[in-house]
């Protein structure tokens, strides 16, 4: 059966999720949508077919027809509307972040164990990209041994002016903070914050770029540069070293062009461009998962951790201190 | 509106468009599956929820509640199928080969010019490969320039016993065939074969590999070497040579692996794995035109024209030299 | 001890040749040149330090100080200094090709054979990159099975005006007959040439691209793409095709740059720049098997076989058909 | 005129660059070596052709017949030699370390300033590889804005079990100390290292990787990942961040090898593999400089920064903290 999904947010994301659920996704159907922005939220309506347009997200999530919930709206939001959604035993698939700070977080997975099943999924879609699917196979199978080591990196062509140090970490470092702890299967203990010289490309409010290194329980040493001005493009990179090997996310397969004395492949633009494909497999699988009952995607407990390490960045770089990330013991019900 | 769909043909190739239809494409349902094994057919309709199961191809295409038909079954009855399709006005997307012989083809063309309204897709899945995809606007944007030669590479780990020297260009090269056409907008025009020196890796009756050498109607050379017991794995390789620069068909997106002295990437194994996304590409984008009215896949001209270029390299390879492709000129409605 | 070489010929080659010998290989030394251009050959006696020079190719050969001599005078005259230098019993190096017909090289090969000792050896210089040598290495190993088929791409920028079709063949393809003669150990006996489209970039008397396809003694096929106006760089690639893997000649190592949406590198401008080191090795390897007496590179057999593949190519171009190539068997000195 | 050179030291090191200077450079000849094992300085002394042996490295100095003297003994002697070739104002190329100790590197700058010519140059081999000076050349030429960080890999398949942890600074990093500090410029004046989890393939006693950052006088940040047990290969990597794009160190070409549903490359087993043509442009250009009277690779100078830099590093890794490097200001003789 078709599984009917209300939309909370119609913002440039959730328009994204929207335009994807009608078209690409089988067996999935906007019944609703809702945001503060009430035009916003007819004219996407519109795009989905017959959708119902509610002007407030807990209302929707209200809504007898809604099975399964998205939120796309703002960050801030996130983790009211994942409790609304607990509340009253619907699916979600929550945009990253889970909520800004680990302590929201923390309420999020008090209600879901209350709640006794597992509702809530969060979007990191990198877990869903086939390249990153290739690595953790390649490291699992045991291609390269123990990992040590991983570098990445997450290079935007360039970013608005409201764009601050701080969302270095909580918005862009958060995913390599997710992805690593998935392909590691380990959680990240320690930070520190490098500032290397400013690119005269940012805006002058914004250290850009950030490096970052992060320790593990297991004691893998992850080095992330981040570069959201570096002009070129957009560029992630992940190499994971073990004992015996090394292996490397795929570049996005390009045409090979050779001309003017050069040997060339694009470089994508933007990460719409890169992780597009990710974000339909994620959702695809989300709604695979409601349908039969079983969602794996990354739950409460990833979006509590990534929060929580990115938080710790952000004072790691203020004091200029390597700094230890504060997380709570790992309830039975998230193993 | 869930388009409903009836699929004729329900081993391999049917099985998997079946499971893709139920599990991928949006906006698709299929509601009736045929086979002349009728217990294989029932399995599938199973996969697919509540389809109605036929024991013949014809009666499923008359089926009311069917609206279009996908056509898997053996290739000598795509043509009959096909016509059956056209004659009570459901769009059909049928695999390759729209038929074996130009000849049944040419009938296919006359029912659907007949009919006076474009109903028939051929199943080449290519062009809708993104690499393929790419390609083409490389070229059309003019980063090359006017096209002077293209080099394909066609090759498998290994075909089965049944396959014979004559179904290298029938049922292997025919894809090279139909997508150097789309690429370059042109006719072939005139084919040799050249046989090298055989693998001891084939069976005894095969000549294995082959080289073509295609002209077109501006003069482009096309060589496609068709290796099928190469052992190494699926490689499908295509670089077109402009006069200011040249441009080359991605090789698959891999994890790049350190190792044991080597720097390697992995090879696809066979045609599923290469081109698993071209074909859930193809389906929707069907399933999208018929819901809209506008097929613009692969018409009955271009199953007929490659039909018609793969019969000239049987008589090629047995006549032992180059000749000409005898072709009707394109009707008004297919260009 | 210092080996005596005379240099007859002091043009670009020559004066090349010169600037080598005197600055990069060891235990050389130019102690004499010649040219009819004698104020040139005055320049390159200075660039060579205290070099004598001549007016005349068979006087420097003829010189008592000489002890080796490297032809790098027009080709028309290179079997004549040839045999000059067998008459005296010195070593050469003569510049491919060995003469412009099988007939002249004939003569080199009987007075050679006559002489009783291997003196000659011809500047193939391919034989010496890094990269056809451990392609070479791969195919010996067993890496890929017995080969049978190799696909070649031989492109420059452009050519001046007073390049002709015929020397398609005669000046570059005749490195390709070179080198997969070697790299196989097989000669090729057949050849056929297709003109695809004309680029409009070359001059009008000029068919450019060419398409050479060779097969050898053993059956295996060789194509040869010819395009010396495509405008984008100089590429030289080979693909051996083997029974149960293919290898490829490694494309020369570069910088790799992303900038403005694309990852590059660099593509050589020409043959100078791809093939310098390979000169250099070349020109080392002889004056060390010179010194010890044991001459091991490309002979005058070579020399001969290669330019009657290339008078056959001329032949078969004009009369449009394939065509076997005539070869003399081979002396049992030259095995 | 050929240069008469002696060479210091006939161990590994020494006893390559005699068979280098013997066979592959021009206009060298080792007249002279010695070794505190006088039967293999006697065996090299043959290799040379009619060296001379001296069982005292000072004595072979004072040789009259030496003209410039090559030092590839023990570190700890280095500075001891050098000053003993300034003394009697000859040309000296020492192999990498100047010396162990920023401080006696001291005593090479005064006296070479006292001497009041240019006399020395340390074995810095990296910046004669081709990859590295085309990498500078990309930076030069404004390709990628100015630089604000570059991140290096230095791994060795495995190291024996003399190798101490303090060796990854003084023995290895040191290559990319000086090859970073050429590259853009800039001296490093900040050190910190991170220890990652131990890979369980090294002996006991050593911490392996290592991860180095380093900072320069104009705010760059350098990471280097120093892993001497990745049992994979030998494999250097360089790539630069500048403000508008990225460079990277090529690869070693290498074949392309296709089998096995693999497509791979050679990774060079260690770094003789890998720079050895680097260290015969070194050696060449080092001859030829002295025959021209103008010495321009790594000078004194570089042998004390690189070393100072190293000595900070071993005192961060004991102290776990962030350490500033202690320079003193570089003399105008050095700019």
């Amino acid at each position: 059966m078709t599984l009917k999904i209300g939309v909370v947010g119609t913002g440039n994301m959730g328009a994204d999720h929207i335009r994807r659920l009608s078209t690409i996704i089988a067996n999935a159907q906007v019944v609703a949508v809702s945001d503060v922005d009430t035009e916003q939220a007819k004219r996407m309506a519109e795009v989905a077919g017959r959708a119902r347009v509610h002007s407030d997200g807990h209302e929707l999530i209200n809504d007898p027809e809604v099975q399964a919930v998205l939120i796309a709206s703002p960050g801030f939001t996130h983790a009211e509307y994942t409790l609304g959604c607990i509340e009253v035993g619907k699916p979600v698939l929550c945009e990253k972040p889970l909520a800004p700070t680990a302590e929201e977080c923390l309420r999020v997975l008090e209600a879901e164990q209350a709640a006794g099943t597992r509702l809530v999924q969060v979007g990191f879609m990198r877990r869903y990209d086939k390249g990153y699917r290739d690595l953790k196979q390649v490291l699992e199978a045991g291609e390269i041994g123990t990992p040590v080591q991983v570098h990445c990196r997450h290079r935007n062509a360039s970013v608005p002016e409201s764009y601050t140090t701080d969302m270095g970490a909580t918005d862009s470092v958060v995913h390599e903070i997710d992805v690593t702890r998935w392909l590691l299967g380990q959680e990240i203990v320690v930070a520190s914050i490098f500032t290397p010289r400013r690119t005269s490309r940012a805006h002058a409010h914004l250290q850009d770029p950030q490096f970052f290194l992060f320790e593990t329980t297991e004691g893998v040493l992850i080095d992330v540069e981040l570069f959201v001005n570096c002009q070129y493009g957009y560029d992630v990179r992940c190499e994971l070293v073990g004992e015996t090997g090394t292996a490397e996310l795929p570049e996005p397969a390009g045409v090979h062009v050779r001309r003017d004395l050069r040997h060339s492949v694009p470089v994508p633009a933007d990460w719409r461009d890169r992780f597009a494909t990710a974000y339909d497999t994620e959702v695809q699988d989300w709604v695979d998962g409601v349908r039969s009952g079983e969602i794996t995607g990354p739950s409460a407990w990833d979006g509590y951790a990534t929060t929580a390490v990115a938080e710790t960045c952000v004072r790691a770089l203020n004091e200029g201190r390597r700094m230890e990330v504060e997380l709570i013991a790992r309830p039975a019900f998230y193993r």
